[in-house]
């Protein structure tokens, strides 16, 4: 893993609070020297955990942001009015160490459901993280948010900026994020936590838009087991400490490229996964009906089996493509695996076994549906479903 | 397993065509001395295999029907222009055999999408079948129409009919019905393909809401793995030898009772399944709801490991609730494993561990969530997701 730096003018830590039972780093601090502009998305889970619900509202306020606290090890969901309590007694505990507003700090909670927060850990923890802080904490912060991620997840980007009416020519913005993935990972969204950070200035507006449009193309196009957690949050910060400002189209590229980067790791990481999916569907009328059938593709336990396998049974794509709820057309249907074309018209092709077992075999697969009906596409990301993935989630919580 | 016996005027067969690459049995035979009436649904899914494609234009006809053919082995899906053919081939050998329009033979296939049906395979194998008709068939049909199923699947029942103009008093009409389930099994419809034939007089339009009624109550009330495959297809055929017309209600209360008996079948055998879980869903605005709700939770692939782990993990089935896409409220959610709550205004009560422990270690689990909205209630009947689900999925084809 290469290193990965952070923005200007931000710090984070991550330390070990005593929240997971099996030890090991749980709470992460990230704090920005200077107000943020920031915009989030959330599950789309009617079951909202407390910091989802307390962040939202957080937002809704307009405040600008300094800091974001996250602990892994409870998810601080389905615990009432408590769980609300305990989310401000979190932002508040930041606040007194970072010497800013109440309201300017971001919480989000990953881990087990319907558990209170142990907030005895989160006041001894908080202090300990707020000392922790340094220009070369994301890495900790990062694998502080892990749960049965095995691997920490970290992804930067630069972007340069023309800026004639600046004397020193063109200049660096910088992103850095970070997430934490595993399970309950599908689109609208993964259960998922990601922080990104940027010392570019960007307008509220163009942020928003932007967001919208990377999490389109990245988080929302990832599943791992069709779960739609009470969890997930994406957080974006700007703090302006480059002084550039980045024109939007190539903040919104630059955004999308490094929210694609998280999402593909939180895949390849997925519980129990042995392959990595990359399912283009093309030929759809619009690019909504595209990634429809490709999610439903990648949510498919009879598909992700048999990836698992390494068996082409490319029926069962067919199948689900099917069943996606759009107006599909069997006989119009192409289907490549790798390089090797295994349908057309709805129909098997002959084809050379051996390059489909072949392609089946390696650790990263492609597969191409065209649905002949128009000139869309998309792509989703999924991975296999092995026996580990039934291992892990059936001993997650005892 | 005790012996189903069939309705009057009905024989059966199941023999071994050579179809399934393993042996066995593989060709089901069910023929009616005479004309049947007859209703069926069939798979959701826009791609559907050239039996449903067939049997629906046979329907739309109004044909009335003498028999019904099933392969195992191959499902005929995928197939194309081929299929069709080869549809309308068995059905005229069946045809042949029986001495009967080659438009009175219903055909169904159940196996691995995209080959083609080893048509030579059938050329034998049908006159064979024809052959080995009797009234005593119906566990060999039922056999032969297995895939990855481990038991045959029938279930009957039968129906006292008051006919007070009829000389002989109070007579009994009879139901028998045959399934086959095990992957691919998810609401509208089941993997299934399922027959269930009736000695009763029943008037078509009668048998179609019947038939509609008892379908939503069960089959589309089961969930495996949430995967809606290309060929289910449920047929009820009544050949009224009987001489007795039973009254609307009783007739749908009595189908209801034997296509549940057969769906229920079909989850206690799913694929790998070592736990039948019934969810039963209350409080609900109105039914719809309720099934929606329920489905959703038989669908997570994190309930159903959980259970599979036999760890209370009731958070799993809060958040699938959540995103079912019905408006529940999470603070009017609780939730019972076996009889004791767990959770109540969507958070944790203190419960006895041990109670909730000992309810998961049994082979059937029920639970109920309550949704605190309404009157209305659904059950729906799934199983748990294991090891051997991968293992079988992932080697079903090769």
């Amino acid at each position: 893993m290469q290193p990965v730096k952070l923005p200007k003018g931000f710090r984070a830590a991550g330390v070990a609070a005593g929240i997971k039972k099996g030890g090991g780093l749980d709470l992460a601090l990230l704090v920005s020297d200077r107000d943020c502009v920031a915009a989030a998305v959330f599950t789309q889970n009617k079951v909202k955990a407390a910091p989802v619900i307390y962040d939202q509202q957080l937002l809704a306020e307009g405040n600008a942001l300094r800091a974001v606290v996250i602990n892994s090890g409870c998810a601080n969901a389905c615990t009432g009015e408590q769980g609300l309590r305990d989310c401000a007694e979190m932002a508040e505990l930041v606040a007194q160490q970072v010497g800013c507003p109440t309201r300017a700090v971001f919480v989000m909670s990953t881990g087990v459901i319907g558990v209170p927060l142990p907030m005895d850990k989160l006041r001894a923890g908080i202090p300990a993280a707020a000392q922790a802080l340094s220009e070369d904490g994301l890495l900790a912060a990062a694998q502080a948010i892990m749960t049965t991620d095995t691997l920490p997840k970290l992804a930067a980007g630069d972007l340069t900026v023309m800026a004639d009416e600046q004397r020193s020519g063109p200049r660096t913005a910088q992103l850095a994020g970070i997430a934490k993935g595993a399970g309950m990972i599908h689109p609208n969204m993964a259960t998922m936590l990601a922080v990104v950070m940027t010392d570019a200035i960007v307008r509220p507006e163009v942020l928003k838009r932007a967001l919208n449009s990377a999490v389109r193309k990245s988080f929302n196009r990832i599943s791992v087991d069709g779960d739609t957690s009470t969890n997930d949050t994406l957080v974006v910060l700007a703090n302006g400490a480059s002084g550039l400002e980045p024109l939007e189209t190539e903040f919104e590229i630059l955004l999308t490229s490094v929210c694609t980067d998280l999402a593909k790791q939180i895949v390849k990481d997925g519980e129990g996964a042995t392959k990595f999916i990359t399912i283009e569907v093309t030929g759809a009328r619009d690019e909504r009906m595209a990634e429809q059938v490709g999610r439903t593709i990648a949510r498919s336990p009879l598909v992700k089996t048999a990836f698992y396998g390494e068996d082409p049974n490319w029926g069962r794509i067919i199948a689900a493509a099917g069943y996606s709820g759009e107006d599909v057309l069997t006989e119009r249907m192409a289907l490549w695996i790798g390089d090797v074309q295994v349908c057309a018209g709805g129909a098997a092709v002959a084809y050379p076994e051996e390059a489909v077992i072949g392609a089946m075999r390696a650790k990263e697969i492609a597969i191409r549906l065209d649905l002949g009906l128009g000139n869309a596409s998309a792509t989703v990301w999924t991975c296999d479903l092995s026996h580990d993935y039934v291992t892990i989630n059936g001993r997650y919580r005892t």
